[in-house]
């Protein structure tokens, strides 16, 4: 893995740049920082540092059952239980992965995240709940999408008389909460979403292993991948260090440039939804305080048609970071049908991915002209192992950004008003207290409303 | 469709919002704007403002041909040849489409944008080339991704010896480019993109219709709805106009109140895509001159658990705009399966879609009480019509935008730098000077690069 932060310095981007100059200021300030982090993880209060070197063998096992015993498997999560879910079934399996035929793949995969009633629907149209296994994910026990929609499941599996405690499998806080004790009087099997570790933070645990076995992905080598970052993103010195450099990068740019966004471009459509479960990172873990950048997904080659007139001639507020693969698991190479025409006739004897990857190259190139900053990360190919490097890679600097901006990385107190606000609405116990804001604030009395 | 631009107001969001008197203000200054407009209109320099009133049955019976003699149907085309087919797809079939029993829908239905090899390896492993149309589609007849993946295509059909005339169809300028000299040659049949209307806007004409009506959707009830709208955003007046209203709301809250950022957020997961065509339309239309909101897309409620933290306490530099629905075209009434339980008891009663639109008037209240300026477009059910009435809006307010940002927003200058180093890299003829930039601002030699 390649990770080139040139196109962040100010010799290739002018004053939209970093001056070198950053790695000698800010190595020894960093040091506090990095010794407060060993002695946290030390203390065993980062417990997601070691998820890479957890024994996995019970969910390999219990995978293997569900792979034999079924024909769809369902995550019922949402957020921190659903898009790391999504980014690992995305990255490491095809794409049209539930259109192969039965036999070159293992269950079809979904997760039900949403509360939309056309969204559930449309899943009960396309699986047979008979020879589907759900794995309802939510750390809390509590978090209502997931509760919602595991209680319709629940309804229409008993109707059917085939609810069976084979057919749910639950994965929560070990020792408290609703669903829990719902999987205990059910008979229900579960599995656990480590107490210190936070949604965002789940995917290396049973949140994003489990259902990464059952659509038959390597997940120790996942692991072995993340465990190989972590030596890198333990090192103290900022220069030699990636999640560090990551993280101070686009503080500084953020601080004292202006960049108050950050894109994640993979030209990969396998990576796209990394791009979705470092959405979730980013935002939830740094914009607390007014502070924060605002983190956008895009894709290459696709959005260079949609976004890149922006980016290189909007307000130069972005900074951006490539993905790119180097080799892909199937290629094409091009011949020249339509001889005497200038639109082909340059594509001759390249190959598909070299169209992708001189497409970003041009890219890159054009951002720079214009000071915009860019970085790129490079895999060779898409393997469990990089994408456990790359997770590891971004969680890392992610909770290395807490410190630089001063926030808690962890924590999301910003969701609470809006749930009670629901709550008071739906007519939750305790929460009629919330009914006036709604009033005051979602009103559409007396606002400025036009019908058309 | 009810438009409230409530919560955009001083009186809801304090100095982050607009004072209630803009309208005055500004009512008389857009009347030249808008009488421009209507002049520009009569002397057919606007003619996407035509389009629901053409005749479509030429395209109907085309349509219907491929509907009876094909199991899939995929669309070669990027941006605007793309984003709308996936929008119209995805907001008016059922969601899962084309995992659907055969009985149950039309040709399978794919939109080919992307040069990544993974996905067309993807793609020819769930579909039957000899049984599969295709609709190549591009405006200038040469666009680098569309022309990449038709010579694939074209290569595959002609070795398996298939390639009859009737099995592509191309969507190009009537009169010039390569595309269509290809197509003459050939013997495939065409279709047309209007010569005066720009890709982004294209959607309502065969390039987005002609796919939509393969796909089984009801072209003329789109039109319809756009030609509805058409009488709300012709009105001179501002206060009545929804498109001035959308524009102006987005501007001064950029220019004075620092909003740089538009959020679209649907609380559908069918009008999601809706969000990817918006991006396009907003980002390529405006993005100039140091100018324009840096257009997201999120997705309600999924989006509160990610992104909704950072929009509710990072920096206030968005505008959200919520899309909503009133009636879903199925959904579930929830029961208490597990009596006792907190986490469940409140659902009793109530409908999923109750659930989702309580989710989204708690993220109302809670961003408005935060003095976060946000808006809400409620359709009362998705249909073709309110699509079509949708679409129309937005592109009237885009139009008008670029009045008010005094940039031209039917071009796109600022794509054609990245496209020349491209083209120098594959040895294109006449791009050679554009190796010297690609050496120069994209290099990793003598960067600063990390190997891990």
């Amino acid at each position: 893995m390649r990770i080139d932060f040139s196109n962040l310095l100010s010799d290739r981007v002018g004053e939209h740049g970093l001056d070198p100059g950053f790695i000698k200021e800010y190595e020894s300030k960093i040091i506090d920082f990095h010794r407060d982090l060993v002695s946290k993880r030390k203390a065993g209060e980062l417990p997601f540092l070691e998820l890479p070197y957890q024994d996995v063998s019970r969910i390999i096992s219990l995978a293997e059952e569900v792979r034999s015993s079924f024909d769809a498997f369902v995550v019922i999560g949402i957020g921190g239980s659903g898009l790391g879910n999504v980014m690992l079934q995305n990255a490491l399996n095809p794409v049209f992965y539930n259109e192969l035929p039965k036999e070159k793949r293992g269950p079809k995969f979904y997760v039900l995240d949403n509360v939309d009633p056309e969204k559930l629907s449309g899943l009960l149209n396309v699986i047979d709940l008979e020879r589907t296994c759900f794995n309802v994910i939510s750390k809390s026990g509590s978090t209502s999408e997931t509760m919602a929609n595991f209680l319709i499941i629940h309804n229409l599996l008993r109707e059917k008389g085939v609810n069976g405690p084979k057919q749910i499998i639950i994965t929560t806080d070990p020792e408290k909460g609703d669903l829990l004790a719902i999987a205990k009087e059910k008979g229900f099997r579960t599995l656990v979403v480590p107490p210190g570790v936070g949604g965002r933070f789940s995917v290396l645990t049973d949140v994003g292993l489990f259902p990464a076995a059952v659509a038959g992905l390597d997940i120790k080598a996942l692991l072995q991948g993340a465990g190989e970052m972590d030596k890198h993103t333990s090192k103290e010195l900022l220069s030699e260090n990636p999640a560090y450099l990551l993280a101070i990068t686009h503080y500084l740019l953020n601080r004292d440039k202006g960049k108050s966004i950050s894109v994640l471009m993979p030209y990969s459509e396998r990576l796209y939804s990394f791009a979705d479960w470092y959405r979730q990172l980013w935002a939830e873990s740094l914009g607390k305080d007014g502070k924060g950048q605002t983190p956008i997904k895009a894709l290459g080659t696709v959005d260079q048609h949609s976004q890149i007139q922006l980016y290189n001639s909007g307000p130069n507020d972005k900074v951006i970071t490539f993905l790119k693969v180097e080799e892909f698991a199937s290629d094409f190479t091009l011949s020249n049908e339509f001889p005497g025409y200038k639109a082909c006739g340059y594509f001759e004897g390249h190959k598909l991915s070299d169209i992708l990857n001189s497409a970003q190259i041009g890219t890159t190139t054009a951002l720079t002209k214009k000071q915009r900053p860019n970085m790129c990360i490079t895999l060779n190919r898409i393997t469990a192992q990089n994408i456990g490097k790359l997770i590891y890679l971004y969680e890392v600097a992610t909770a290395f950004s807490g410190y630089l901006y001063e926030i808690n990385p962890f924590d999301q107190p910003g969701v609470e008003d809006g749930k009670k606000a629901m709550y008071a609405l739906l007519g939750r116990e305790g929460y009629a207290e919330q009914a006036d804001e709604v009033r005051k604030f979602a009103s559409s009395e007396d606002g400025f409303v036009l019908e058309v």
